[in-house]
């Protein structure tokens, strides 16, 4: 019989133990001794049934795994390294069996290859499912990279892609072909996809991958001033930097990677092509890395960048003056309002 | 026109700082320099309208504030002090104009009350409104007080009222009085209760007071073995100590403090009179505390508990073997089997 106590005994048993844990799952809180960090980062990200996600577009194993890697993704913005999180749990009654095991091992994958244990939570019924994930990460010396620490003069770089996860999304909108749900592999999602360009799309989407050795790196060797996770959409989220920096942000249209091939694949299944910009824009849920750096850090980046790492790309600058965003597009330079989601608006 | 920036702006602009912090809401994590603590406690809530709650049988303020001190009261199972926390929130679009600032008002006030400042979070449209809390404590010196820590031979005490809160819960259900929703004040609620014992009954279940000052003391003091907050069930959580600590834990009916008075009056308006005994051991969501200690430990925590606290009564004890939980009545002890609250039973 599926109860309460013994749904958390079956996590108990598989979850793992981060250095210095005092006590975890099973008693009123974890505990732990924090004497290793100079800095602790924790954050917290929801991800609810037909908000975030629909059951009949994602396996359960892949919705666990993106719980755990959409808040790694917000640690690797501080340039922190993760330590271990909490999973608050709220499930219908008829997902406690496989859909249940099928979450938590997709959670505990994600888990297990960005190094942050499971040390604690809480379950629940509900009607629908919910997952509440919060993230500690540490900081072993310096400071975390804040939005605010931007600075005149600095160069915008971002590290992965951006538009593809929007692009995914639609094609399982728009896609006629069913059985995404059961999709919990990557060889099987890649069949499902069809071809390569599709698969890119729908593992932005599915399965984003969090640029955390990029941003632990970036931070470790000081060459980040402000930084932050893309999630929102690029154009709205660097919109934060430069309110938070108090400064103005260029962007350079044709310096931002545009999904074109992605693109002309969407384009085939919709019957129009979309604006590719406004994809990379304002997609959303890309979870790259966007910062900003002075110009004698652009240059020890510039040398000492790892080789196996993502790829940088400038792709604007910070100025003195009125905070906001603006676009240059070949010469012409103008104010650009992000179209980001709001959850309210 | 309300937006998601707009509702975290209005948060951010409230949200006290606690010690240490080095940022706060507003970026993709808040920061602290954990080096004031030798341990640190973790543990995380969710209170889901119609499984936790229902939006007409509390005001929004008087919600904020139950979320914040469920969530200490899992501190004071620790004996550890209230740091500061997270909120994930989830709201109904028509959620967001004074629903939500009565709800964050009474978030607020509480985490005003028990020193625990508001530090980051999330927020997202839903269908139904749901919390989910994450809640930091402290300890300066020595370990946290675990379930596990019960040894054979120790007094099992309790701190607080049992019973109550269902009895609040079921005269809510029962009455046919109306507004409940729009009361957000003591003095409110007690003229909506018509009298002492059943504003004592709402009121615990509406307003839980966590104990953290005797949690924390005792912790403090080193006058603690195992402790843990009832919020399943006095007997059902007791369960856990016997299981964790791998003890049988003896308990005595007569010793268990009955709320006679207030069974009188429910009885009164729903027509039957309650089973006290089953409501003190199977009510739930107490948010007493339980705790063991030794002999030795038992003499010094009677010559030096403070008399401002609320008073500790012995109910049991530990005893070597088969870990359960026991029932003595008169001289007759048998196995008891909780009825605890499980989400999946």
């Amino acid at each position: 019989m599926t109860t309460e106590f013994s749904l958390i005994q079956w996590i108990r048993g598989r979850a793992g133990t981060p250095r210095s844990l005092l006590m975890n799952i099973g008693d009123d809180a974890a505990v732990f001794d924090p004497s290793f960090a100079s800095s602790l980062a924790v954050t917290t990200d929801l991800l609810l049934e037909d908000v975030h996600f629909h059951r009949s577009w994602t396996s359960p194993r892949f919705l666990g795994k993106k719980a755990v890697a959409v808040n790694v993704s917000d640690l690797a913005a501080m340039g922190v390294k993760p330590y271990a999180c909490l999973l608050a749990l709220a499930l219908p009654e008829n997902c406690t069996g496989p859909f249940f095991q099928e979450l938590m091992q997709g959670f505990f994958e994600s888990c297990s290859r960005w190094g942050m244990p499971l040390i604690g939570g809480d379950l629940s019924r509900s009607s629908k499912v919910m997952l509440s994930v919060t993230a500690f990460g540490y900081g072993e010396e310096g400071t975390a990279a804040y939005r605010s620490s931007g600075l005149p003069g600095d160069t915008v770089c971002l590290i992965g892609n951006v538009g593809l996860s929007r692009m995914g999304l639609e094609y399982i909108h728009q896609s006629s072909r069913t059985g995404l749900a059961e999709v919990s592999s990557d060889e099987a999602l890649l069949h499902w996809a069809g071809n390569q360009n599709i698969f890119e799309c729908l593992k932005a989407h599915l399965l984003p991958v969090p640029k955390i050795r990029e941003g632990v790196w970036l931070r470790e060797k000081g060459l980040v001033h402000a930084m932050i996770d893309i999630s929102d959409g690029l154009a709205a989220d660097l919109l934060h930097i430069a309110r938070e920096s108090g400064c103005s942000l260029e962007l350079d249209a044709d310096r931002i990677p545009i999904p074109a091939a992605a693109g002309r694949e969407l384009a085939a299944v919709t019957g129009h092509f979309p604006e590719l910009l406004d994809y990379a824009l304002n997609g959303g849920e890309d979870y790259a890395l966007a910062f900003t750096l002075s110009t004698d850090q652009m240059t020890q980046l510039a040398d000492n960048y790892p080789s196996g790492f993502q790829a940088f790309q400038p792709i604007g600058r910070l100025k003195a003056g009125q905070p906001g965003l603006f676009l240059r597009t070949g010469g012409e330079t103008r104010a650009y309002q992000p179209r980001g989601f709001d959850h309210f608006q």
